[in-house]
Formats: C-alpha cells, structure tokens, sequence
C-alpha cells in the first residue's frame, strides 16, 4: 500500500474524466479525478480531512455497512462487495491515512470527501482484485461504492459517527481528571476553609468540598456525552440526495441500518423524517453545546485555582499549583499558573466553536445544508483540545496542588459572616450587629459573642464549630450519593 | 390589597434598619428596606423583575413551600407559616405583581429579589394578621419567610422553575405551528416539486415533504424540551449559602423538596452533590442551547419561505405568502416576506442570547456566581419571544401559504438532476453525459433519455415518474412514522 | 395634538386603503393604513419603536431635510413643504412621541416606521393646514411626504444619525466617569501598592496609576466614538430603493446632503458608491465594535475593583467599593460588590448584542439587507445600557471607593518580585535565588539581600524604594501627556 | 546552522538551570530551560508559534531594536549588542523557524515565547562569536536579550507588529479581488437586469452595478485597514511588567520606539498611559472587528453568487459561476456553487474567531491580561484564512463568472416595481394599481400602462427605459468617484 514514487522525480500520471472533462492524476495515489480537483479547489485552512482520523474511519465504517447491505439486497457483485470491505476495514484500522487530503474546510457539503473515500476505496478494492487503478469499469468509485448512497446521507452519518468516537477519548479523559479531583477532595475532607461568595468572605466549608464539586461538574459533563450518543446515532442512511431515497432500494434503509449498528455496537437507527434529517442539525447543536457546557466547568476549576493560589503574599494564598516554569523574564523567582491559563485559552477557544457552529447550523437551505464540514471540523477539533486541555491539566497542575491548610482554618475563623450560625440563637439582625461589632473590633464573632451575647459560652463555641457546619449537606452527600464514582 | 396612595401628594413613610442604616419607604408599599435601597442602586435596564410574571410566580411558590416545611418541622410558628403560606398563594395567583421593581439585572447575585419576596410576603403576612406593614418583630422577612433559606438556594431554584413554567406555553405555541405545517403538507401530499440542494436543481419530492420536515424540526424541539424539565428539576433547597446548607435544619432538605414536587406536579428532587450545584450552570446553558436550537429551525422555515416565495417574476415563485402589508415606500404594488423577516430577527436575538448566557455562566467564582440575574432575564425574555414568534408566524404567514402546484410540477420535470433515476439502468457516468445532453439541447431529461438511449420509451417513463420518485421513503414516513402527531 | 379618544368607549375610525385593500384606522391617531398593519402584523417584542426616541428623532429631521431639498429643487409645492418641514421639527422637539408603536423588529427592512413617519407627518402637516386627517389627495404620505425617498435611503440615515445621537450622552457619561477616576488617580497618586500580573505577586506601583489607567481606557474609548461619528455620517440620501436614484432628481442627492449637514451640524456627506451602500453594514459593526470595546474596559475596571474589594478578611482588602445593600439574606453583617457586578451583566448584555448584529449584518442578500431595524434596536438598547451603567458604576460606586493605603504599602515591601529591581545589580539568576531565599526564610526581599548580598544597605534600600519603583515611566506620564484631560 | 541530530540516535544533552530547578536540553537546539519546559507543559493545540511566522519575524525585529538601544544607551556591552542582532536579523529573514516549538495557546500570558526567543536569540549570537551554546556568562537570555525589557511589553509589541505584517498581504489580496470585481463590473457596466430587495422583483440596476458594489465593499476594508494601522503601532516598549519601566533606563523607551520606527518603516509610536497600555486589548478587539467586517462582505457576495447561480432551470439563474468540480455523488452532472460555499465557511469560522478574541480580551486581570496568547493565534489564523479565500474565490471563481445577459434584460422588463417609474407622472396609489393589474394580466407595466394610462407611448417608454432608470446615480458614481481605483 505504499504511496511512494519511484525514482524518477516526475510521477506518472493517469487520466481519468468527470461531467467536466479529463484530468491528470498521479499514478501512485489511491484517490481520482474527483479528490484531485478538490484538492486544487479548496486552498483555505491548509488542513486536510484526514488531521480528522475519527472522521476517516467512521466514514470508513460507513461505507462498510453500505457495502455489506449492497451485497446482502444483491445490489452489488458480492465479489466487488468484499474487495470494498475489505479496503473499507483497512481504512478502519489506520491505512491510507495519507490519502485524505482535501481541505477540511471544502465547499461542496461533503461531496469531496465522500467522493475521496469512493476513489479510494475503489483503487484499494481494485489493487486487492489485482486490477489497475482506474479500472473503472471493474469497480467504480459512484456505481459500486456509493451505491444506494449519496454524499448528503452518508457524510452527516460518518460525522456524527466520528462525534460519537470521539466522545470515548473525551470521556476518559473527563473520568481521569475526575478522579484527580475525588483524590484531592478525599485527602482533604476534613480540613475546613473558608467559603465565599462574590469574593466576600462567606461561610466555612472543606477543601474537600471545594474539590469535589469539580469532580461533580465532570460527573454532570459525563451523563451529557452519555445522552449525546443517541441523538447522534439517528443516521439517515438510505435517505440519499434529498431524504427522497431516490436510487437506493427501500428495503436499503433498514438493512444498512441494522448492520451500522452491528459493526459500531452502537445504537444506530434511523431517523424518523428521512426529509427533514437532510438538514437537522440538531445534533450538532447539542454536541456543541455539551462541550461548550464541559469548557465552563473547566473555566471555572481553572479560574478558582488561580484565585486560590493568588499570592503568594499579596493574594488569597489558600493553596499552590505546582511550579511548571519561571514566570517572568524579568521578575526573577516569580511563578504563575500558566497550566490553568492554557486551560482558559482552550475554552475561549470552544466558546468561539460554538458561535461558528451555530453559524453554519442556521445557515441551510432547502433541501441540504452544505456546511456540514466547518462544523465537524469545528467540533471534533475542540473535542481534541479538551481532552489535550484536561490531560494537561490533570497531569500537569491538578495532581500536584497543595493546600494551605493552616492558611484555610485560620480563614474559616475569622469570616464574620460565620455569624450566620447565631441567627437561630439571637435572631438575623442581632447577628449582623454582632458581626459589625467584630468587624469594628478587629476581632472574631466567637470572641464578639462571647463578650456581647448572653450565649453560654460552650454553646457559642458549639454553634460556630467551623468543622461542624462545613459538615452540613455535604457530609449527607458523601454517605448517600455519588455510588457511581 | 390597593397600594394607591391617598390624596397627599407626598407619600407617607416608614422607616426601616438594616446593617447599613436606617432608611425611609413609602407607607403604601409592601416591600421594605432591602428592596428600597436596590431600587435606588439598580439602574441600568429600565425593566424591573415583575415583568417577568413567571419568575415572580415560580418564587413565590418555592416560598411557600419552604413556609410548609418550615411549620412542618416546627422550625417557624404554624400561624405565622399560614400567613406567609397565603400571602405566597396570593402572588402565584397574580396578586401584587406591581411590588417587585427592582432592576432585572441587579448585582447581587439574586438577593435583591430574593429579599423583595421576602418582604413584600413579611408585609403581606403582617396585613393578614391585622398587623402593621414593618412589625417584623411578629413576621420577620429574614427570620421567618426566608428562614432556612438563602438567596443561593432559593433563586436558582425559581429561575428554574420560571424556565420549566415557561416551557409550557412555548410547547404550545411550538405545537400550534406544527400543526399548522402538517395541516400544509397533507394538503400538498401529492403535489411535487422541485428539491434543491446547494440552491441547485436537485430531485423531485412533493411540497408536503418540504412542509413536513419543518414540522418535524418543531417535533424534535418539543423533545427537547421535555427532556429539559428534569434538568430543570434539579434543585437546591435547604443548602443555603454555599452548599453546606448553614441555618438550616438537616431535614428540610428533603422536607422542602418533597413539599414542592406536590405543589407543583414537577419531578423535583435534591441535586445530589449541594456543593457544586450551587454553581454548576449546566441547566442553564442546556435551557439556552435549547432555545437557540428552536430558533436554528425557525429560522430555517423562514429562510425556505423567502427563497421559495422569492419572485414574483425574476425568482423562485414556489409558493405566496400571505400579502401583510404594502413593502415599500416607493415601488408600488410591491409585497415583502415581512413576517418571516421578523421571525428572522427574533432568532438573531436568541443567537445573541445565547452568547450572553455563556458569559455569564462561565463566570463563577469559587462558592457562586453572581451572575444568575442577566441569565434569567435573557432566557425568559428569549422564550417569549420566541412563543411570539411562532404565533405570529402561524397566523400571519403559514396559515395563508398558497403553493403554486402547477410550477412545482414543471420544476420537477425540468431538472436534469433527475437522471439520477436512471443510474442503475445506465450508470453514473452515461447519466452524466444525458443530463449534459438535455443542458445543451434545451430539453428535459425524459426527452434526451428518449432520443439518446436505447432503453424503452415505457421504461424511461417509468424510472423519470416524478411522483413516484418524490414518493420513496417519504411515503414510509408517513405510513409507520410520527404516530404521536 | 391630543390623541384622546372622546368620551365614547369606542373610538371613533377612518378607512384608509392601500394596494391589499380598505382597513379601519381609528380617528384620533395620527398614523394611517401602513401603520396600522404592522401593529397588528409584528406581535414579538412588546416594544415600539417610539421606545427609541433617538430613533425618531433622527428621521424626523431626515425627513425635514428632504422636505427642504424637495421645496428648493421645485419638486414638492412650497406650502406643502413648509407644512411638512413643520411637522417634523415638531416630532424633533419630542412631540407625538407615543404615535410610533409599530414592534422594534418588524419586518420589511424598517418600511413600516418610514410609512409611519410618512403617515404621522402628513396628518399632522394636514392638521397644520387646517386638513383633516387622511386627505392624502391634499398632502400624501407617500408622494409628498417621502417625495424623492425610500425606506432603503431614510431608514440607515436615520439609524446611523440616531447612533451620532445617542454617542453625545454615551460620551458624557464616559467623560464624567473618567473624571471619577482620575480624581481617585489624583487623591492616590503617591500611595504604593503592589501589582499583580497573572494574579501573582509583582511590582510595585501606585493606587493613581491603577485607577489612571481604567480613566485612560475611557479616552480611548471617546476617541473611538470620535472616530465613528464620520463613518456614521456616510449617508445615501436620494439613492432611493436600491442605490440607482430612481424616483429621485438626480440633483437631489446633493441638495439633501447639504441641507442634511446644516441642520444637524454633523459632517454628512454621501456614500462614494450609492448600490454598494445599501447594503453595506460597516458602519454598524464598527459602532457595535467601540460598544463592545467600551464594555471590555469596564468589565476591567468593575472586576478589578472586585478582586481589590475581596475580603474584608479573606481576600486582597486593598480598597472598600461602598456599602450599598445588606449582601445576604442569609449571612449577617455581608456586603457585596453588587454595584461592579450589575456593571458586569451590562457588559455581557452589550456581548451578545455585538453577535446579534453580527447576524443581521452578515444575513443580506442581493440589493438590501432587511434586517436594519433589529441591529438599530440591538446598538441603541447598548448605549443606553451603557450609559446608565457608567453613571450608576460612578455615583453608586466609584466615588466612594476607599483605599486601604497601609495595606498597598505592606504588599508592596513584601512581594519577592521587587528582586527584579536587583537585576542590574546581581543578575537575574542572582536575584532569582534571592527572591528564592526570602521566601523560605518569611522574610522581605529587602532583609534578604542585606543578610545575602554584599551591596551596600544604603544601595539597597535606594534600588528597592517602593515609592521611586512605582514611579518610572508613570511619573513621566503624567507630566508629558493627557494634555485633554 | 543546522539543528539536525549526528548519527547517535540519543541526542547529546546539555543542562540549563532556572528557578525550579535544573533540566536537560538537547544540545543540537537553540533552545533552552524556559523553552524546554514549556514545550513539556503546554500539549494542547499541537500548533506551534513557529507556525505564526509573522509573529516569529515581528519578535525578532522587536529585539533587535531592544539591543540597538540597549548598545546606543550602554546598557549592554557593544559586541554583545552586535551579536544579538544579528541573530535577530537572521530570524527576521526566515532562520531558525524550527526553533520556536511552543504551543500557540501556551499559558503564561506569552512569557514562554519571550524566554524562547531570548534563549535562540542567545544561543545565536554565542555560536557567533564563537561560543558554545548554554555559555549564558557571556551572552544572558535574561541579562542581555531581554534587557530593559518584559514579557508584558515585548509580546504584546510584537503580537501587533505581527498584525500589521499580515495587513499588507491581506490587502494585496484584497486588492486583487477588487480589480477581480472590478473587471467583472467594467464588461457589464451597461448589462440591464433586475435588482431585488427582500428578494422580491425591484427596479432594473446593471450587472455593472452590482459587481462595483462587492469592489467598493474591499475598497472600505481596505481603509479600515489602513487605519488600524496606527492603533496597532502604539506600543509600550520600556514599560516592563506592569507600565512602570520598572528594570529600564527611563530613555529607553524613547530610543527603542524611535529605533523600532526606524526599523520598520511604521509609525511606532509610545502609548501615552503606559501602565493602561499593558492591559488595553483595544487593538485587538479593532483587528478583529475589521476582520469581521471583511467576512460579512465576502459573505455577502458568496451569497449573492450562490443565489444569482441558482438554478439551472428552477432558480434565478442570472448568471454562472464556474464549474469546478462534479457537485454530487449520485445526481450525473450536478454542479454546484462549492467555491461560494468554502468562502462562506471560512467567514463562519472568523465569526467564531471574533467571539474567542472577545473572551480573551475581557478576562484580563489588575495589571495584565494573560490571554494575548489565543487573541494572536486567532487573529492571524483568521487573516490566513482571509486571505487564502479571497484568493480562492478569485481565481477559481469570480474570474470566470459569466452574466445570463439576456435573462438579466427580461427580467428587468418584467418586474412589476418597475412601476415606481410613473410615481411622478400618474402617483404612488394609481402606480400600484397599475402594477397589480400588470401582475393580473401577466402583462409587463409597459403594456399595462399603455392599455390603462392616458400617457402617451412614447413617454411611457422614455419612463420606462431600463437601461436610463439603472444608470441613474451610477452613472454620476463612475463618472466622479472612486478616483483611487
């Protein structure tokens, strides 16, 4: 399967002829006339389809799946069916990766990369019958491979396809930083902080509560993906140009289908409205807006750090990212926290995503919505820089935090708004008397109720036990939920 | 219940203290200090938090159901408790509406509302007592309307309820414009046209399919946000200000949550992990993806109709629109698509909504985020409009669509796309050079396929039937699919 | 020109008619048939466009110049004229504001508030010649009123005057905001603080220079609004409907012009290429651009102050934002930064109105862009938000600010980075290992490189002044530049 | 200056050492510690700043200037200076492009590719003078290439020199498109067709006419470039860490800016409030809000295109794009608009890119912004993406346009607004009755007036001349302006 050329350095070309006319092809590559106008068409991004390897193979799958039913219905030659499943499952396992190289951002809704993988399919199938490339008449890369097929039912498919593959990576990357979280928030359970809000001092909690709901974030982020899966396995195989199923046998629509769905293990089915899946990008949508939902809960994790570990002497101080590299070219011996940073910029990224996918969502018309690939592109490179962002994160910054946990008690003390734990006792308004008073004094509610209540003073010292109300709820979540973690 | 001043010009006062100072209100008035000072602070939007009638309401009964717990528990005076219960019932039923004019996008994080409840209930109370507004000393709106409670609990859990109360009529209106297109495509069922992909002449189908799918968008949407209110649903109560739930009793968590799943039929329940739900904004961000997914469609439906009514001698001229008023100034006699243009324009709005909600939901900080207000107000003005919207749409524009039968049929016969038909019987590549070949001699494929092939006259017939090519698995669709319609 | 309805509870009507047909308007308004249809056709935003009173006042005097430029080129009568030019310097004055309450996002590319304009002014010009009100055959809204007009030429013209107008008071607010801020640069000038990049600990600098630099981002944002004023004052008066002037004498367009730039004394000029203006959008994305830079520089400055703010014991505590409201219903005794954080929902507003323009602008098609009224809603909404954002953020906040002057001093003698001023004396690395050294040892830079070092104490203590470290370049600022303040 | 490895496949180490600690670097690369540890932190995008070789150039002629001023100020010794010069020359000219291998979206606020550019810069000059690399006692990364200098005003001076580097090529391009649309209006500037407003049948325009426009579009981009131009030259050279100058000769500033100036040929100039000027994003937010605004341009002639190509038979058809590529795998001959489509994909993806910058420049913080590392990335990428698709959209399409001219002529005949002509001659209300009986009896209004209309013929066809009622203000257009063309 090498693509290599010979010696010489001019390589010899095929020809090979389109509804346009005759063109030169090299006669090394697997793709045809079709891959290699598109190549010369789209000269935008600079990135061909396949930097998308989770859209090549699904693609591939797909075109197993058609080639399989092809056979099955008598459609296709069985004999042609096998060299193209065969080609198809090569394709699966990581070859030809190279001869994917129309620009991501191609015009035309799919039609370069759907005709790229026929060629190429065809041209491996061929090469497997020990024909020629080219040989056309043999296999074709339309009449053989697209069988029963289209560009407009079989792209969105490989698409949602490859969304789908892609949310494994992204899901074990959320599990593991997940678990960093639950590790740091275990180890941390009982070492009480303060709690606050709108940057005010607020009331006492752990550290370990502060870490865990970063865990329950991910938890969330992670049930998401869990309900993406289905809406992004409603395929429209069959449907071909315009929902109409025109040139695919009825009986196609079921039976690729149920094979899709034997060769993924996943819940393909197929959509209810062949005509208006053409151009429901819902799925899209909602895959976007379940990453842009991850890359807030990522923001706000990496903006709480680099809150906490604000300092070291001028900031809140209550805890440390680990030190990846000096920090200034100037300020000798400063350290900032340059991993939760690279976090944010990931999730501006995403947030951006999210704006040119729904450009391109709202944008079809008709019949067809011919930007399908920006937003797969789009999408499955900010899946990419997700799971990049998490593994960094985890690996680089989370695992390595530690507390200031003396820094966290000494807080939890002196909050005047812990006054809050005397309102049943004395009442709201006395409590935020009581409050100003420590606040004016310079000292804690505990000193200030001891001196200016009538509170015994072991029930003062039961009621503002930090350790106690940062218990709370929390201690309830702990002993009854969260059985999945 | 009047709040209509008397004679006097200058209102009579009460004065009223908190940790600030003292401060005078308006005698006539139900709400108290807290709310004074937020009128005075808040000044931005010109909108206060009563135009929202479902946000008000979703509070009040969030109110009244912490006012049932907190009798049952014992935690607050059963008499005290059913005034609060009643006053609270009295503002779900509509009462009072003008007592809550605080700016919509108030700083604070919600308190101000939070506390305009609390006191304009306190208030209430007190009048059903036969106490004077301000005797907080028998009804305290801290101590006793929002005893147990916090901003940080409470507000979230009515702006999610206002969104789940919202739902409702927009799944309304969504369902009225469904029918509205299915009532379009039964009665074009049989008529064919032209399908386009890409703006170009693709295969026939019938304007019913073309109708359908939008009404299919429309049944997608209203999955969707079925599949919201659980989300939705996912409440706070009894956590308090940071998660812990400080203040309160450890049974009214499930006291409270048990209470307004009764109340309101919702599947309310306890978010499992108190902590992070305190700024997890996940419902908010599904609520608005939700929404701008609605508006991808809409805008879809709107879009289609103004290329499809484009002419009336240099375009499309598939089908009219209903004539709303003269288009212009200066060109008599000339009629514009102004309706599905304003639908245009309100999904703009929603685009732009979503983008506000991601900014402000991804930024939190530590143990809140403070910026709840903006998203409430976005998301509820988006859903009225958005109900608007379709409504208008329904009865000024697809209610009165006329097709033009007899242009789709010769559109469908024109294309030479068509000969895509005739794929299997002589391939791809042969059914390239006929469509070229009709191009170039002006006539329709059916004609080229005549005099240029060899197949028999009978059988072209039969492969170019428009009907029958339009019918495919759109007639699946109809016979097995959308039994919920 | 009272608009009340007489004592009968149903008001009295006129039948107008246009192209559709006959309709009743009631006969004590001042609008007519057009109008009368786009209230009952645009049911989505519950706002008018007389909501927009720059609006309106904008097109009135649009439409007096054009009233003049018609008298003067002999194309309208001159009584008539006279009448017209009457009442619009009427509506110009604020009169008959309530008679324009078609929706803000109508369709028909702001056709139905030209033809309400046309409509109000010729019934009030009638009124004014002792006409009743519908005599078109006297002065006719169309051939009189709009004589040598189009909604696609008055209708931008209008919008961009309108955004000319709203700039002065959003650049009186700018301004007395920047005076806000430079009266606290001058009060701080010499009191040192420490600055933090990335949230870390780095050099020394004045409280004046922190808060300079928020009144220097107010100038570059006047200059900004400076700079638009030309951009919005590129006009296409008598280009007419799509750019060729039909309708219009072609000396129209410069008579209009001219007449146009003396009322309003701005520097309108027409558009070079009138085809390409009709749909060009630059002057709105580049308004909503300076909104949205306006918006990033006070998102700064209100979330810095945020962070200065947070404490009082927990936090940084290098100034008190005002006390403005309890912070809590629930925590005793807390204030919050709720003045900053409603600024920061202004922001996020102005945010997703910057997208929203965004998809009006980028949505026209051929000959016009119909979606003008939703972008003119959308940037006059901004302003206004951001103008009441800045007075309240001034008065509400900014001129009570305290510093805490001890404590900037504290934090500028202990940060470690100030090592970076030993550089030159003992090298980066040098310095690095000192910084390194302080901080193990608990002590300051200062005690360090006296204990570490072999320089002179007295060098010391001169290389690492705070006061002169703070001073640099800043120093020089003052006295060269701002010479405009 | 090869990089390349000797036979040995384990590279040779070298050890550097930082404030963390020490760290092996591979003695074969200009690099060193600080770049080392970045390349091991930041594992994100997978994109390199070496890919941004605007921003590698820019940085390099931003230290030379340094070392100029340095050396002129005697700051740094002479022969050092000169060494470092010319390593940065030799960068600017395209050497050592390999050595710049940290991740665009590093953390760090750009701190990594400062110490990277140091480091090479370093190890540069030493192999010049004939030193070893790593010999940092005779030529310092920190000491000498980065004297007088930060991070915080090197970066952000050469983020914005890069920007102007990649106007010029975006311009030339740009340029090109115009002369491209140009050309195309020259051929057809008296071609007669039909204009259309809310793609409804206006008044007759040329095909000349409608081309200028998409000329005169670039022709505002390109000033708005020029005019960035400025923003982006105000540079904050000498201000260090946080504006103070803090580590810098307080001449510097004066002496590299004027050198910079020198060196560039542009007008660099100092900001006025150099501490504002650290964390002013203004230039950022103007770049890409003039590189949105050339999106929604380019869009809107990719629209225009797509919908005037539509057809071939059931669309408008006004004219042909080129046919570049089969468009569809199942439909023989079908060719679609794929260049249009890939234009407007890139323009999605700038909208998108304006979102993230806008994140990114309104989440600095106190004395600095950490995220100008994704504001560069995005804003170059974007005008990479401008440019390669205005040169797409050129040569694979705009070039090879062809007008249906004779369509364009029935089409403007036929259009019922055509009636506006008569306003003058017979009123609005009888024009439009006139236009809805041409519409009744599928007359044109030539014929329609003629039959209803006491006009005399001739005038009615002097009236009617679509070719005088296009030229209109057109001609007066290309008769005076555009003088620059």
């Amino acid at each position: 399967m090498s693509t290599s050329s010979p010696a010489s350095s001019t390589p010899r070309m095929r020809v090979e002829h389109d509804c346009i006319g005759a063109l030169e092809v090299p006669q090394n590559v697997y793709w045809g006339i079709h891959t290699q106008r598109a190549i010369e068409n789209f000269t935008v991004s600079g990135i061909p389809d396949g930097a998308h390897g989770a859209l090549i193979r699904a693609y591939a799958v797909v075109k197993r799946a058609c080639a399989i039913a092809n056979a099955e219905l008598g459609l296709v030659d069985t004999r042609k069916a096998e060299a193209i499943e065969q080609a198809c499952e090569e394709i699966e396992h990581g070859a030809l990766a190279d001869q994917f190289p129309v620009d991501v951002l191609q015009g035309g809704a799919g039609t370069s990369l759907n005709m790229n993988m026929n060629e190429v399919i065809a041209n491996r199938a061929l090469e497997i019958c020990g024909r020629p490339r080219g040989d056309y008449d043999y296999i074709h890369p339309n009449d053989d491979v697209n069988h029963s097929q289209s560009t407009n039912d079989t792209y969105p498919a490989a698409c949602k396809l490859a969304i789908c593959g892609g949310l494994t990576p992204l899901a074990e990357s959320a599990r593991r930083l997940r678990a960093a979280f639950h590790k740091l928030a275990d180890k941390h359970a009982n070492d009480v902080t303060i709690g606050r809000t709108q940057l005010q001092d607020a009331v006492p909690m752990t550290f370990g509560q502060e870490f865990h709901a970063w865990a329950t974030f991910l938890k969330l982020d992670l049930q998401a993906m869990d309900a993406l899966v289905g809406q992004l396995c409603d395929l429209n195989l069959g449907a071909t140009a315009i929902g109409t199923g025109i040139c695919a046998d009825l009986r196609f629509r079921d039976t690729v289908t149920r094979t899709l769905a034997q060769l993924t293990g996943l819940p393909v089915h197929a959509a209810l409205d062949p005509v208006a899946s053409v151009t429901d990008m819902s799925a899209y949508i909602a895959a976007s807006a379940t990453l842009k939902n991850l890359a807030v809960h990522l923001k706000k994790a990496a903006d709480d750090l680099r809150l906490l570990n604000s300092g070291p002497r001028c900031g809140f101080e209550d805890l440390h990212v680990p030190a990846r590299q000096a920090g200034s070219s100037i300020m000798p011996g400063k350290i900032n926290p340059v991993i939760p940073e690279c976090v944010d910029q990931c999730c501006f990224m995403i947030f951006g995503m999210d704006v040119t996918v729904n450009w391109a969502a709202a944008e079809g018309q008709l019949q067809l919505n011919a930007f399908d690939p920006v937003i797969i592109h789009e999408i499955l490179t900010g899946m990419t820089l997700a799971i990049n962002a998490m593994d960094m994160f985890r690996t680089k910054c989370v695992d390595g935090i530690e507390v200031n946990v003396e820094r966290g008690r000494l807080y939890a003390e002196r909050s005047t708004s812990i006054a809050a734990a005397l309102n049943d006792a004395i009442g709201y308004e006395h409590a935020a008397e009581l409050a100003q008073t420590a606040a004016a004094e310079h000292s804690t509610v505990r000193e200030a109720a001891k001196t200016h209540t009538g509170l015994p003073h072991a029930e003062i010292d039961r009621l503002l036990d930090t350790v106690a109300l940062s218990r709370g709820l929390g201690q309830t979540c702990r002993e009854h939920g969260d059985s999945t973690r």
